[in-house]
């Protein structure tokens, strides 16, 4: 018999035990403050309806985790057994499958989240294994029938006070409008993306959606600027105070505006090569740029270094966002000169950056951060977003850029459900980091309880100019 | 007069006296298993011949060990006065030499492997220096001369379940029939790079010598991948579960056949340019790969990222592996794109890789193992394999792989009787580092001691598809 | 009220707290040992006038540091603010603007030196805020007027054996002779890169002044080389034992000799391309490591990485070490092969190397240090400069290139007064480090206490050449 699986009130704290102790005086100032989700992959969908809810426990938990079938893959477990991909398929089956594999979780941040929902938000108290998968699924399941666990429910009990989510310029966004009608913080955030990866396939389609959607025709690349300016406005209108962008490198530089209208008409003619796909992306994420610091205000989050779809098989057969993914290295000296070179001494440009090449940290982003007043840098993503990752994060830029000078947490999930267990594990992470340096005299208490509330929510509010009240100030 | 030299019990546990008693309680558990030595260079002839045993407490310990000898050489000790590359020199005034700067190996891994061989195995009491040199000398010289001390004899004592050697594709394999046949279980590793370093020196004379021992002319790359084909159903007929291949560089990808057998061509006629030559090695080790994926199944073992020979004084006086190869960056998700994306969905294929860029485990290494099935994550390699350097890799890549999707150890040693050590130093740190987890929340005890005892060995059997019972399966 | 402000005597200990205790121990060894500084950048003018003293507390604390006002800049305090490139502005009101964001360095390494300076120099006892910066500025003030703080008192005062400035090649090198002749170890640091930066603005205008300083008119590389050889000597005649280079990227080759000469005459046409440029000053610094390796001895030392002035606006405003520098990726096992292929084997030549990129210290530089007997490992530089910095680069290089391989400590300041702090910040590190080895019996106490003292100054004694006892040798 498995003991009773639970969560420590000490959890993460140590190992030195007044380290443990500092970190539990300095946690508890901070763990009932609400929750500020600046950037993420929730659908807003689930917030529009006031009975939108959760089809079961597999799905709610599994099926759209690619953090989790990743690794269920890598040890020979095929994703058809999970129902990834499927349509058809036994959720009850597909637990099984799940629950008889949880032990190869032990100690990485899923298994970390899944403990803190199972345990917290479901009840459960055993480990899942696969023996009690029925049983645990029948115990959730049940739960998610009730009205306690509507997403809107959900959302108020979390303690959320700001979500956005993360949209493509074709959103229509009233599914925002609804959930703010009904006084659910809900925002979107702008991601162009599908229109400015010209070099991928797919783009002509997506520039035919937008058309349609804007009732433009878009035969230049100056209309294509002004249609995203006017979507750009919309979002901003729909409360939406951020851009997001993905990109393989680090790349944003303009080109004289013939050329760029001229490799405009090279795309729309299907026979752009690699190097100007390249070169229109940079200048086109460059005017993205602009708007933001002349225009709209928007703040400007740069997602950079993943090698998408690795594996063409997966690829091939499910699309993207399989789990394939995988780091490559990035050079932001270079690939954010001409940016910040131009707009990084503006006041009211913001720039957030995150990075999967966690070797950028120290070399590049904390000196960068720590000059330019137009950038912050992003928490740990991705890979990153993990208890040694945070703590390697903090110990590359803390010194040089300072907390200061980052952009607080993300917890960039589209696992609705793990959003407080996600900004737990952040706030214990940080609190026993700075007890750390606490016990080693580098900080007094009154300045790791200030950097503490400052990273579990207000540097969020000010790096994302979100209207809400702010403790602590910069 | 010094202190008495030992190993304390709770060697490389803490600095936390919690984390040390927790470490104490894991480690006991594990600290009598057999070990399994899955990548290493220990001659088989030590085993193949029941009398072999070491000339000297010299070539023994410091000799033919590049770890000992480079460090004294960047120390100004000239590596004549060790009688390296020398056959005639005094092997008693050499151990003078070592023992005199024996400090400078205060805190390497080579300190902590001799400190462990020097005490447990021959009853040193003192650390060495230039007073006690002949000493020790004496006490040493001894021990070998006794039944005690032939390889055969270590071997058992030690615990060696399971030892592979790297041979080249010319070996007869007749010594590790020899050993097998008296009940020593040492198998080859099939390593081809003489052969399939086309460009460079000597690779015509490495060819030659492959014809003469397979009887047969090469006269095409064909023919070639033919005789490697039946030299590797050998290997596997002596027990060899794997392959081995070392490269500058990550590149594994095919040329349409014509262009390999013109290229081979080109290098028959010694005219291969350096950019041809890495081509050809791509290809070669491509098809190695499919050899392994669609006919053999042995493992495929990539050693990546050593620029060999940095020092032209030492190489044209003495030739390679004179502690003169220096690591350099690599680029793991760019280099495995093809194989992996051709083979790496495949259960039957297995490929273990190491790095010498530590900056690629959370970048790149642990993502593509958490992913591919066919990936593992061989231990830290070379410099990496000491305490802070096992730290390090557990830290990198636990979160993202799981150490579920490593390779367990290999000590990768020649110097036979420092295998224990090597294996001890390991499980010690990995039994330290399970402990800070357990400490902190993010394991529990049961999951600390199976990560362990998998770590400690059983990874190794299953990664290598080793013939052993396993107790812990993945 | 604030409580007393200070410095506890465990200051960077633990946080465990018997590595508290032994870190305690083995600091009070060496806390009062005279402090080395073999690099830096403090004027020589202070210590060549017997009056020389400072200005006022801004200027002497705030002004020109670039660590300071990059970070307030980064926060949206204008430099014009800190009275940064002002020749009139008001000090009292720049030191208000500073005090009141002095919270900004919270965890900074110049929050620490700052908090060492400004208690144990100053006798500061509140953290300076907006409300008390006028009456601390009042304190510091009053004391820079007595005769214990010129700058010559202090330099006794700080214990300072030996303090290297760095220099440009047309120093005319009296400020030194006169610091010398009040007995003041004051010694020169051969930097040429002015006059060997061919690729530079302002390249020919640094000719002239070299062509006027040496009455020798420079129209051939050979008289440029001929003319650095006769500063060089007049460089150790005044007690310099050392060069210094700085360089984006680790280059030194050297060129035939005729195409050196065709390119400095491009140079001084004024027609030299990027790449040109390149070649060209890798040939110059090649021929300045042959002067060293078979000439005058002088140690070489070369700090490579940084990106210069990467924001155009600061730069076009007020030049250059306005905080801007931010580092970019080397490759030093490439980059070095040249170099130490030819001069790496010498006894007598010395290299001193610093990187901006932590990713090559175990990576590349541990593993050549820990080869080359030329090659020794410069402290952490600048960003680095800090604990966690300090604390990385001891576990990057120590396993593999042994603390033995590197130089000691270099403040590489500025700052004069900061000198002290920066070396007790080092000091309590690397004990604290060695420490934590004791307690897992890595090392024994006779060893830690060998290897802090040697860190603490004896290394920085013999990898500089200076003419001081040494009290344990390597």
């Amino acid at each position: 018999m498995l003991s009773a699986w639970s969560v420590p009130e000490t959890f993460l704290f140590g190992p030195d035990t007044r380290q443990c102790d500092l970190a539990m005086e300095l946690y508890s100032g901070i763990e009932h403050l609400g929750i500020v989700a600046p950037h993420g992959h929730v659908s807003p969908a689930l917030l529009a309806d006031p009975q939108a809810r959760f089809a079961n426990p597999h799905e709610l938990l599994v099926k759209y985790d690619h953090y989790l079938f990743r690794l269920l893959y890598s040890q020979g477990v095929p994703v058809e057994a999970l129902g990834v991909g499927q349509t058809d398929y036994d959720a009850r089956a597909a637990w099984q499958t799940f629950c008889s594999h949880f032990h190869l979780f032990s100690g990485t941040p899923s298994g970390l989240w899944l403990r803190l929902e199972l345990t917290r938000l479901f009840g459960v108290t055993e480990k899942p294994t696969a023996r009690n998968a029925q049983a645990i699924y029948d115990q959730i399941d049940g739960q998610l029938q009730t009205p306690e666990f509507t997403a809107r429910a959900l959302f108020r009990r979390f303690g959320i006070e700001m979500l956005a989510t993360t949209d493509p310029a074709t959103t229509d966004l009233s599914q925002h409008a609804r959930a703010q009608a009904d006084g659910f913080s809900v925002v979107p955030t702008f991601r162009p993306d599908a229109v400015l990866h010209f070099g991928r396939a797919g783009w002509a389609g997506n520039l035919a959606v937008l058309e349609q959607f804007s009732n433009r025709s878009i035969e230049t690349y100056a209309t294509l600027l002004d249609v995203l300016r006017q979507r750009r406005a919309e979002f901003a209108a729909h409360g939406g105070t951020a851009t997001d962008h993905d990109a393989g490198q680090v790349s944003l530089a303009p080109l004289p505006p013939a050329e760029a209208e001229r490799l405009f008409g090279v795309a729309l003619a299907g026979r752009l090569d690699p190097q100007q796909a390249a070169l229109l992306e940079a200048h086109a994420l460059f005017d993205q740029a602009r708007l933001s610091a002349e225009e709209d205000g928007l703040v400007m989050q740069l997602h950079v270094g993943s090698f998408r779809n690795h594996n063409p098989l997966l690829f091939h057969k499910y699309g993207p966002d399989m789990g394939s993914d995988i780091p490559q290295p990035v050079n932001w000296t270079h690939g954010l000169r001409e940016l910040l070179g131009t707009f990084g001494n503006l006041p009211d440009f913001h720039a957030i950056v995150f990075t999967l090449d966690e070797s950028t940290y120290s070399r590049e982003l904390a000196p960068l951060a720590g000059h330019y007043p137009a950038l912050r840098l992003g928490p740990p993503w991705w890979f990153f977003d993990s208890v040694m990752g945070i703590e390697r994060y903090l110990d590359a830029v803390s010194e040089t850029a300072t907390l200061y000078n980052t952009a607080g947490f993300n917890d960039d999930t589209r696992a609705f459900a793990s959003i407080p267990a996600r900004h737990e594990v952040w706030r214990r992470t940080v609190a026993n980091w700075l007890a750390r340096q606490v016990l080693r005299g580098i900080l007094d208490m009154e300045e790791a309880h200030r950097l503490l509330r400052l990273s579990a929510r207000d540097l969020a509010v000010q790096a994302y100019r979100f209207d809400l009240p702010s403790e602590v100030s910069v």
